[in-house]
């Protein structure tokens, strides 16, 4: 098939992305890495850091090959899938690996640097750490476009003169898609519970117990609270995003090859359209990096508006972009689909919105959550509980207007599904919106991962001992991350719950070219032909699986973490006792030791959910066919995404109500609303860093597994 | 129609319930209620008890009236609903009330009894407690059934001549289940704020700040705390489990109408078996109540037998008695149906165990999360959360083997939709199912209500001063109640998702009456008719938005219970500042304010998340339509039920965690790990007897609104 000119647009923006991303690295690698203590501390956590990076890749290699065997079986052996899945699939950990892997590497040169920055000013602190945050940002959309260009000019090179050439091409993709799930969960996962067994078990007993501060050089797990924020927020963050990212614009190429397949001249403009949005998308972010530059002198909130302004730009650009784009493609009904865009990105801006107010200590939600210090840990906890369920609302009902708005305005407002190609082209609506919200993600990104370098920087700093004011320009930083990086989290939970919707309509996909004489079917006419309604008690035992597998994933990473933090109080407790001196300052702490047991812990902690994650779907669908697996996606997806967003956001309140009190409310720091809060903070950390974010994945991998797996529980299922 | 002769046992067991209640009551009355000051601290707590009830009533009696009103204006304006409606409603919540009333009445009289009684011997304490809880197993069930008797009379004289005249019956007797079922939510959502903000008040103050036992009577908290043990665990129980009772029957009696429709021979059999079942499970548990006997000197175990053995003989009566039962009832399947209903109790069982398992302190769970209590509260509340959210998986898997044993027993193992009839009579066994877990209510119940018995005579004991010995005593009561209790929960929580899949269909077929030319079409047909299949995006919507609301709801409920602990919390510490020498028991606390705030809170907090349960189904049908309802209650359905296991587990495990150190592990009463315990106690408060329980009801009670409400939503909607 010719390849529409403008499909150059794709890899030529990816290869800017990953030239800036280089540029900006090589510009961070000259500033300055300050005195020889910090040079240490920051070599500590690179060299502690990049060990557990290879462990877990170590782990996760053979999770890989496992699961490329059983996909040649059944590409080779089976005949129930296409040659090229396991090399897809292969590639899309790879690659997912990767953004994680330099993401990393830069986050772990660029916090030091950070904190020397700011010994000068916050200003010069600001540009290392946001220009480090954008390198991940670029990494990330450059390799997953890369990605998607390549395979996409493979495998129409190969398939270009078969009938449904487009359809088979964007199907193979989405294997592509469930390599980088896959990959992303693992790293989600082990470094969620990696750096959250550090940060509990440092704050329990410095913080609480020993009345200590924050990564105070005489708590033995500092440093590997240190390396955890790196493996975590960073590694982890970056898998995750690619993900999403190839994610969204892979599902809804599928859906668009699907719901154009009667309009060949449509089909390859539609297949092509989130891709191209996605690449104009990394130039608008360039431009909003770009703008993101301060004066000497610059207050906190000329910093913040700085960043909103990068952001916002860039959004807007999008939007209006989107149009030109769409139109310039030709699709038919381009204008329709840009308000479908349009719809997901108010909606990511939004739920952002939703996420600051319940989660910032400027709002009453959060402030009543320090109040609650006041009569104590439990009541800390009940409140934030409650807020947190409480602020599911708001979110929810965006993504539901989203969906509808996304859908009509991309189907010419028809909801009589009767219609020929009106859910197609309506769900491929929902799909763009997600493509829409994630299109700038270059620089919301940045904004996103600046936040663990900044924090990072401020541990480097407290650990070298810089002194109160570099600290406070570091807290600054972090603080300032907070804020921006809510919008951060809106689009990236949003976009996951539009992703997971459009995956679906790919599932069903699958299971026609499972079932060729099924080639035909409208999705009513399938829907029929399955029985998928809400009394086909399939569909309904589906449904409640998917329910209990977001909770069961949840509980599986809560109490990792919770085991994993155990072990971390014994063990810094125990140092405490056995070397003398260290509370005096006189005697060091014993780093290494926090260091492996944190790697021990996620290391062992994390195959459980993730294999679960995986086999659950696989499961349901040889039991229960194609009803059970589209009421499992239906199910985990409203549960998951309702779950998620509880978690997440009562994570978040709990962390800036104790800020708030450490701020000076309700008795300041050490009150006894403090240690209070505390409690509520560390309680928080699994939500908001470990089972909170997995969430987003586990939605979409069991959805990326059911279509990759559609062949054999078509062929074989129990019921 | 001539009503089949076995009808008149339906009554006739009635009246035995009542009359068996009403003897054990005046049995109870003439054991002596002991020391004046045993008898004034009784007084106190049965009259702040009966001036809360009445204050609720009054609230809950407008609410009645509004709706009421609603269903007049539909019934006689409109006519979208049938004339006898309203009454119906009306009748369904007094009765609901009335059973939660003289459960109340009953525990308050019987308490102090207890208290005396075992003040000689654990025998004594466990006789009165148990027979009081008779008396309010027996009144739930004997009302249910003469409020049920009664309607089916009145409505069969007026309908008789009419075609389709059971449909027409069976429809208009589940606005009774509306009525019982709002009236259930209000007393355990007002009856939940009103005892866990006692109670979590009266612990922080009492237990963690000040080192005073639980019921001491130097605690301001501690009447409103014995109070809310009636008013939440006894009435708002009570009102709950008649609810669940009525809908489990009912629904199944209105799909009996509509799945043997054509086969008039049938249809009035079918509509009668549940009632029947339910009758003779009323003259089973009289038997298994008479089993509960124990001779002097009967140590602990002996004491658990013999409850054991009541409801387990119970249950092997009642599974056999159904074969003999559904065979004399001439039902064409009845040997498939008697399955279904064995299916449905043996999935009460396996939920029972596993209840029992993840949260009595015998099992490896609840023992981690004490010794999580060695690392701080934080570890506990993580370890809690985690526990509660895996422990979600045994009874979610159990319900869906029972869902599909039960729809396959009842259909003959037709999967097919297509198959005439298939689905209606399988989900008429599912309903059945539910019945059959129901039947021995008047013995499950009995077991249950028994244990805020014996808590509240630990109460008085502990306020009158009685000595160690009697509080061991009552202490063991209570514990004995725990274990039995777990059985009992998971007969209530697995009967509530089967009623509310039964009520599923009881919706389809009111959307039939209210569009008559629909009247003939299969189910099949009529999800095809209405797109209520998992592309519809109106069905995605309603399913994200029942998930948030079961979400939405805790969160209200739990942040009350948190404010109104802190009022709580505020006051006694002042008490204890402004009335000196209460600490040193020279002065008497002001008992009465604590009552009052526990009160106003209650009345305060619960009518925003009560009334939300009446309106979302509502808003969601007039913006939505047909699917977005069905989609919602499935939502709602599967994230709700999951969410009630997990809290109600999570809050049980903590309560038994707390209850291991105390019995002298990880350190033992007054250690560093029971503080931590009590905090886990503390949140675990409201997850299990405000928040929890519940959900139970929102989930049928959003059911029963939709199928109250398909007329006037099929008439009028948005999309």
């Amino acid at each position: 098939m010719t390849i529409h000119p403008l499909f150059w647009l794709v890899p030529i923006a990816s290869v800017v992305a990953l030239a800036a991303a280089f540029t900006f690295f090589k510009l961070m690698l000259k500033a300055d890495e300050g005195t020889p203590r910090m040079r240490e501390i920051a070599q500590h956590v690179r060299v502690g850091a990049m060990a557990y990076l290879k462990q877990q890749y170590k782990v996760v290699l053979i999770v890989f090959i496992v699961l490329a065997i059983v996909f040649s079986f059944m590409a080779y052996v089976l005949k129930v899938q296409n040659p090229w899945v396991p090399f897809a699939f292969l590639t899309g950990g790879f690659f997912s690996g990767l953004a994680g892997f330099f993401g990393m590497k830069t986050a772990t040169y660029a916090s030091g640097r950070t904190a020397n920055a700011a010994r000068k000013s916050l200003d010069g602190g600001l540009k290392i750490a946001f220009r480090s945050g954008a390198v991940m940002g670029l990494t990330v959309v450059g390799l997953g476009l890369l990605d998607i260009a390549v395979w996409f000019l493979i495998l129409n090179h190969f398939y270009a003169g078969e009938a449904k050439a487009l359809i088979i091409i964007t199907t193979t993709m989405l294997t592509f898609g469930m390599g980088a799930s896959t990959q992303a969960l693992f790293a989600r996962v082990g470094g969620g519970i990696y750096t959250k067994a550090a940060d509990v078990g440092a704050d329990i007993v410095g913080k609480v117990e020993q009345d200590i501060p924050e990564d105070d050089p005489r708590n033995p797990a500092t440093i590997a609270d240190n390396v955890g924020d790196n493996v975590g927020d960073v590694a982890g963050m970056g898998a995750d995003l690619y993900e999403s990212y190839c994610g969204s614009i892979l599902s809804t190429a599928a859906l668009g090859a699907t719901a154009f397949a009667l309009q060949p001249d449509m089909q390859m403009r539609a297949v092509l359209a989130p891709m191209l949005i996605a690449a104009v998308g990394i130039f608008l972010s360039l431009i909003g990096i770009f703008l993101v530059r301060t004066k000497e002198g610059a207050t906190m909130r000329d910093l913040l508006k700085s960043l909103a302004l990068g952001t916002n730009v860039s959004a807007v650009l999008i939007a209006i972009a989107t149009f030109g784009i769409l139109y310039g493609l030709g699709l038919d009904n381009w204008l329709g689909l840009s308000f479908s865009v349009i719809s997901g990105l108010l909606a990511g801006v939004i739920i952002g919105q939703a996420t600051e107010y319940y989660t910032s200590h400027s709002y009453k939600p959060t402030q009543d959550i320090s109040k609650a210090g006041l009569t104590g840990s439990a009541t800390v906890i009940i409140k934030g509980i409650g807020t947190g369920m409480i602020s599911t609302c708001i979110p929810v009902i965006t993504i539901c207007v989203a969906i509808l708005m996304s859908y009509l305005c991309a189907n010419g407002f028809v909801l009589d599904m009767t219609q020929p190609g009106a859910i197609s082209q309506g769900l491929y609506g929902i799909g763009i919106a997600a493509v829409g919200m994630l299109s700038t993600l270059g620089i919301t990104l940045a904004t996103d991962a600046y936040g663990p370098i900044a924090d990072n920087a401020g541990g480097n700093a407290e650990m070298s001992e810089l002194g109160e004011e570099v600290r406070h320009r570091t807290d600054a930083l972090d603080a300032l991350g907070n804020t921006t990086a809510a919008t951060g989290k809106g689009f990236a939970i949003g976009s996951a719950a539009l992703t997971a919707l459009a995956l679906l309509a790919s599932y069903i996909e699958e299971v026609k070219i499972a079932k060729p004489e099924l080639a035909d079917l409208s999705i009513p006419e399938f829907m029929d032909q399955f029985q998928v309604n809400l009394m086909n008690p399939r569909v309904l035992v589906g449904a409640f699986i998917g329910a209990m597998a977001a909770f069961l994933f949840c509980g599986l990473t809560m109490e990792a973490v919770g085991r994993a933090a155990q072990d971390m109080v014994q063990e810094v407790r125990d140092q405490f006792k056995r070397i003398a001196g260290i509370l005096e300052g006189k005697a060091t702490p014993d780093y290494r030791r926090c260091v492996e047991i944190s790697t021990r812990a996620a290391q062992r902690e994390m195959i459980v959910p993730s294999v679960l994650a995986i086999l659950i779907p696989i499961v349901t669908g040889l039991i229960l066919g194609v009803p059970g697996v589209l009421g499992l996606l239906v199910g985990g997806l409203c549960a998951g995404f309702t779950l998620a967003v509880f978690m997440a956001n009562a994570g978040g309140a709990w962390d800036n109500a104790k800020k708030n009190v450490e701020e000076g409310n309700f008795g300041g720091k050490g009150s006894f609303a403090h240690k209070a809060t505390i409690v509520g903070d560390t309680v928080g950390d699994p939500f908001k860093d470990t089972s909170g974010p997995s969430l987003n994945i586990l939605i979409k991998l069991m959805s990326m597994v059911s279509v990759v797996m559609a062949g054999l529980t078509v062929a074989y299922h129990l019921l």
